[in-house]
């Protein structure tokens, strides 16, 4: 196990590459004293992770490989996945485990996906497969977003299941083709919902609406890199990486239209203005947003013992940001954000909670890590 | 007309007395470019204000004036102010105008009051008086804070009316008295709620407890130095300035206990514990909270047209902070926090709207300015 060493603020971003020394690092926060380590690294750019039944985790990283990893710092790659078209900030993206893995074994990805007739476009597609003793098997592609466009960008993804058992995909509007997040022919911008097996569930809101396409749930968005399920509700709650300001916590409703790019709390990166306009007659607010933006990544509803003061919070991580996010919830609403792991691992790619209550993040660096938080002794 | 000049938040608090000069003040917010213009400065630690029918204003002095002020900057003080133990934070407190000033002329004032029966303890009262030519008339007490006792600290207050012509007076614990505001023999970290005459409303929460003192309206305050109706639901919203950490933004209901000091989001100055716990059973969670603190004065919301996308939003003035906090309020949450006027004007002591729909703040300064902020041309 190794630990992270406390890093200035100034100095944190060019010494990413020194996590992994044994200084032990103990950070205060609001409500706890908090011990950060990082577990493993030498990851490449993971992206997202899971968690097993047995507390090990199953480790993604962008440029193709799927790791499975064990908290005592074991690590190896796993066979079976599927080509992955590795650009920019496309490539072997999320994971996540059937609701009845310990029958299935099932495991879903996630990943930028080139076109199988062969013209030069991508796009993201989910396959699964069964885990077995080296890797996946029986890999079966079971959604692929239309159209297949030559982008590196925006490609979403996160993958969560809702307690029906539906498979939620968030998507990205592939950047140059943003205005398709508001037409329904496409999955550019959209969260799609499907049954595990890429069937279209019979109730989703444009089943039977001409010209869309049926796997859509909701629409408007930008780029969708966090999900997650509110523990007590059963509902989907997404996180999008807005432009330069804009990022949104958004709670999307079957067929609502969550207004990027007519409407939005953002402006693009060189500062012009993708339109002054933050409310329009049929699209939705967001739940919460920032300005500047944080850059977020995934979130994550905490739950655990570890952290009694902590449950029912919302974590958010963020890339540029480099920090976690905390939003204190108390009956629906956010009360008061903090800022946790400032500046001290690095940009947050996914977070999760373990089995043991303890938070889990990775981080986005050609030598990533997995950390663990947990309370300090 | 005086504007204030663009300052480096380094410097912004030692020049605070350069305010006036005629450097002119724009500054860029998320949502607009805004003119910051300084109309009057040289007011003595200016604490409340309220606008009159005319467009002019009354402005409260800590040290005991209560000034008239014009727009174009004419000032005079007027007479009949009662006497007020200027100490610490007392002194001459908040000032409102009766719903039906038109018909009555009548304005009250909030203020720290010595014990009429001579011993050395003080306690916020509420007077009010007929504005004459020269100043208040016919003065009269109409509440007084009990117990009386002998501190410099935590007085509130705000006076609010509502809707259905209640007042409501919002008090602070007296610092080291802040026991008593979990107890309801006393007006220590309360909110009261009486008639402008001084009469109790018969359904107020306590009118029918033993031992309760029948003006309170809500309880656990530590000392509630904003207030604003909200202009949707007439509902009483209070902002209380919390310990290091912990200030809040509450909706007092009637009979509620806001759990101060028994439970807290702060911790004291020293940085020792009041409490480690945030929640307890019969206690209101706060609306919202500030940690770090941003040392909240009062609160406003705004519901003018010149600032057409900040209708609804919360704006909060803050001391050390030195700044407003918009809170983009939508649909009754909090979407985002964002700070105005960070370091560039000084301490907040009160924020109001102006019947232009402009906003109005003053500073908390030997040199005190009424500061007017609209959109930039």
């Amino acid at each position: 196990m190794k630990t992270i060493p406390i890093l200035s603020s100034l100095l944190a971003a060019a010494v990413a590459a020194s996590i992994g020394t044994t200084q032990a690092a103990t950070l205060e926060t609001e409500r706890y004293s908090i011990e950060v380590n990082a577990l493993v690294d030498g990851l490449a750019n993971p992206w997202g992770m899971a968690f097993l039944p047995d507390s090990s985790l199953l480790i993604t990283e962008k440029g193709g490989a799927l790791k499975h990893v064990k908290l005592d710092g074991t690590t190896r790659t796993l066979t079976g996945v599927p080509e992955v078209v590795a650009v920019g900030q496309g490539g072997l993206l999320d994971v996540a485990i059937d609701p009845d893995f310990a029958e299935n074994q099932l495991v879903y990805l996630s990943y930028s996906e080139a076109d199988p007739a062969g013209g030069d476009g991508n796009s993201t597609a989910v396959a699964r497969g069964e885990l077995g003793d080296n890797g996946l098997e029986n890999v079966e592609v079971i959604f692929r977003g239309a159209p297949k466009y030559n982008s590196r960008q925006h490609f979403g993804s996160r993958l969560v299941f809702s307690p029906e058992g539906h498979l939620y995909i968030t998507l990205g509007d592939r950047g140059s083709r943003m205005q398709d997040a508001q037409t329904l022919d496409n999955h550019h911008g959209k969260v799609v919902r499907i049954w595990p097996d890429g069937g279209v569930p019979e109730d989703n809101p444009f089943v039977d609406t001409d010209g869309a396409l049926p796997e859509i749930w909701s629409y408007g968005h930008r780029n969708v890199q966090g999900a997650a399920l509110h523990p007590d509700s059963g509902e989907l709650w997404t996180v999008e990486h807005g432009p330069k300001g804009g990022d949104e916590i958004n709670i999307p409703e079957a067929g609502s239209n969550y207004g990027w790019p007519v409407v939005t709390y953002g402006v693009n990166y060189d500062n012009s203005i993708i339109t002054r306009e933050t409310h329009k007659d049929g699209t939705e607010q967001p739940f919460y947003y920032w300005v500047p933006s944080i850059a977020t990544s995934n979130m994550m509803f905490y739950t655990g013992d570890a952290f009694p003061q902590w449950q029912g919070d919302l974590f958010v991580g963020a890339l540029r940001g480099q920090q976690v996010a905390r939003l204190d919830m108390e009956d629906g609403r956010i009360m008061h954000e903090e800022a946790l792991l400032t500046d001290r691992v690095g940009r947050i790619r996914d977070i999760e909670q373990g089995p043991d209550g303890y938070i889990y993040v990775i981080t986005d660096d050609r030598n990533g890590s997995l950390v663990q938080i947990k309370p300090a002794e």
